[in-house]
Formats: structure tokens, sequence, C-alpha cells
């Protein structure tokens, strides 16, 4: 068998998110009947994390087992062929048999943007947060800092998880604005269940003065859920790299 | 009565474009019922000038006369409430009288957007122009340059109109290049049937080295639709701003 790793591009607005589920359309079965297209092989896709309802991915990172005869690099253009519009296949190569994409990877980056201005935007609504406040990027940037390094991100994880180890690093935090656009970028060993969009939550709490940014080691080390902000919306996230 | 100018932002892709007619949705009629839901009165919203389908506006500019009393800038969040999330009100203001969306205007300002990239990007598919062959970028300025000043641009409208005078001016027309998005923003006085639309198809030509940047001046003496360029698909233009 043959182990054939996929970078996959998809706008999440029209799927239950990226996890298989009855009855629901979801990137990873829609991907999975791609493959049986041009495959006829019924295979399980292997994702590198499940992403949410309407989060988007620009470098979502999956693999499979293949008996295909299709070239690696060819069942990219295959895949693509088949697929709908709001789903792409960047890159398709083949990888030694023990790759697991959520297994082997060692980090991930997410990309959060927000739409701050008044009024909403009707191009930027499914792809973005529209926060119509005015912000303080200073404070909301000192606040991001607080986030790097390894901390128990207890306050931070949406309950429903049943994961005990709440302790996570995160690498690299920045933000950038162009106008009325703001991105944050977050690249961490791993992600708690709504971590980023809690973080970015608070960041916008943050920024509207509802938080303090010198409060953020507290809330970190309350472990409490609710001492930090508010959850930003699905919309404005986007899985955009995965390391191995 | 009360003239109030609108400032329109819309995604065009679920419209027949702006102008109402029979059965289609359509960008004007939506905003007219909206209208008609704040005020109760069947008015006719007159628009800078049509938009095809699957066009998108920053700055679209319209403006209808009133009895209501709303005051001109509450009229905005009014009209915005009962708005789909795909048309928002940016600006409303009372105007003079004589004030017209159309013939009061001096000049408009578009925006084009190519996604160059050997793969479809999911989250642009409705707001670029995919074109997956590499793009000479230093030829597309060249031949861009060629397009500024006032001109016969009769080799860049589509067929179907019935405009005589088809000389234009061109005051400002300059491209960016991001990673893998190219904006091309033209500014002029007025533009013909698919003109902008034409003239960054003959971009495209010259990026792949089907048209070389020199012959622009020959393809606009020409006056010969057939000697341009093919015409990019409308989902990759924006109407950015009108002026007065």
């Amino acid at each position: 068998m043959r182990n054939i790793k996929l970078i996959v591009e998809y706008d999440g607005t029209s799927y239950c998110g990226w996890q298989k589920q009855p009855n629901q359309p979801t990137i990873q079965e829609t991907i999975e009947n791609a493959i049986y297209k041009i495959t006829k092989e019924d295979i399980t896709l292997i994702g590198s994390g499940r992403t949410d309802s309407g989060v988007h991915a620009l470098g979502q990172v999956a693999n499979f087992y293949t008996n295909t005869s299709i070239p690696d690099i060819k069942i990219k253009d295959a895949l693509n062929s088949v697929l709908p519009q709001d789903i792409s296949i960047r890159e398709s190569i083949e990888v030694l048999e023990d790759f697991h994409s959520r297994y082997s990877a060692v980090g991930k980056q997410y990309k959060y943007v927000i739409y701050n201005n008044k009024t909403r935007s009707p191009i930027l609504r499914n792809y973005s947060y529209h926060v119509s406040y005015k912000l303080n990027i200073d404070n909301m940037e000192r606040g991001l800092k607080y986030f790097i390094g390894t901390h128990d991100f207890c306050s931070f994880m949406s309950s429903g998880s049943s994961i005990e180890d709440t302790v996570r690093s995160i690498q690299e935090a920045y933000l950038n604005r162009q106008e009325e656009i703001i991105e944050i970028y977050i690249k961490g060993t791993g992600f708690l269940y709504n971590m980023v969009r809690i973080i970015v939550g608070t960041l916008v709490d943050i920024g509207t003065g509802k938080i303090h940014y010198s409060e953020v080691p507290k809330i970190i080390e309350s472990k409490d859920r609710g001492k930090a902000g508010h959850t930003s919306p699905a919309k404005g996230l986007y899985l955009r790299e995965v390391f191995y």
C-alpha cells in the first residue's frame, strides 16, 4: 500500500467541519468520496486534526493508503477535477508508510482575520469576524505576547473536551493591521478545543478595553475559562500550516 | 422630497447584476425593497451605472428621493438591519436635489483581482480570476501603461452596446503583486461595456506571452475587438469608487 499525503485548502462555510458525521456535509467525507471516484477504493482519510463548522483551511494535511497506480503528483489534479469548488488539493505526494497526519505533526499555525469597521463587509462576511467597536491594537499586541511560551491553557479551552493535559506551547504569535483588516498568527505545538478562538476573543476584549492586557498572565494562572474573553466566531479562523 | 446618496458594498455572486429585471435577483431591486421596508415608499433607486452578474462593488453609489423623516445618517443602519448579508450600506447622506448618481459622476475606479497559482483557491473562487499559467508581471505593467490617456477604446468594448462615442480617458492604471495575488487598479472618466474586463484579459494574454506588450497601441488603433485579448471573468471585478 502506498501512503499519500495531501495538502488541502477549503472554504469551510458550507461544511459541518472536517470530521465525518452522519447526514452532514463534511470535508473529510467529501474528499473520501472524491478519492473513491478516482481509485474505486473505500479509504479512510486521516486529517491532522478536526476543524469546526465554518472554519477554513489554507494548509490542512491529510493522508490515506491506496493501491492506485496514479502517480502521486497526479493525484492532486485527478482529485481537483472531481472535488467541489470550495475544496482544493494543493499538493499530493507519496510519503513513508509510517507518516501519520495527526501523530507525526509537531506543530500548527493558525491565522485569524478580524474585520474592524463600523459597517459589516459583504465580501468578507464568511471569512472574518466583524468587530464594529474601535480596537486598541497596541494593547492587543501587548496582550498577545503573554501567550508565547509553555503554559497551562485550561482557561482557553471550551468545555466538552475530555483532555487532561492542558499544557501547550505557543512558539510564535503576532498580529498585522492593514487598514480595517487585522490578521493574527499563532503557531504552537498543539491546541486545545477552541483555544485560538478564545485567545482571539480575549484579545478583542482587550482591544475594546473590557480586559486589561496585563491581566493575561493572571487569566492563564486562574485555569478558569470564565476569566478569559469570549469565543470568537469560527468563520475568521484558518488552519494555515501543519508542521512535521 | 429629500435626495439621499448611498455608498454600497456588495458581493455580486448571488445576483444577476445591479439593474432590476423581471424574475431575477438584482442589487437594485433588493435595496429598493429594503427602502420600502423602512419608509413604505415605492422609490426608484438610481445607480452610478450597472454592474454585471457576479461583479462586486466596494463603493457603488446610488441615490433616491424620499419623504421619510429618518435622519440621513440613520438610514444606513435602518437599511442594513433589513438587507441580506451580501449587501451593505457604507454611508447614507442627504445631498442637493440635483445630485444624480449617474449624470453627476465624473469618474470611477475599478479593481480587478487575479489569483495566479497552478491550483485554484477555494477561498477566493468567487472573488478572483484564477490564472494557472505563469505570468510575466513586468510585461503586464508595460502593457498597462499604454492604456493611460484619452483613446478610442472601441477594441475594448463587447458587442451589444449601442454607444457611438467610444472615446474614453484613463487617468490612472497600475498593478500590485503580493505573492499569488495580482491587483489591477484602473481609474477613468467613463468605461465602455466590459472595457475593464477586456483590458485585464489583454493584460493576462500579455503575461502569458500570447500578445506582446508593445502591440497595445496598435490594438487600440485598430478599433477591432478581435485584436484585443479575451474578456476576463466578472467575479474578479470590483467597482471600487465613484468620483463626483
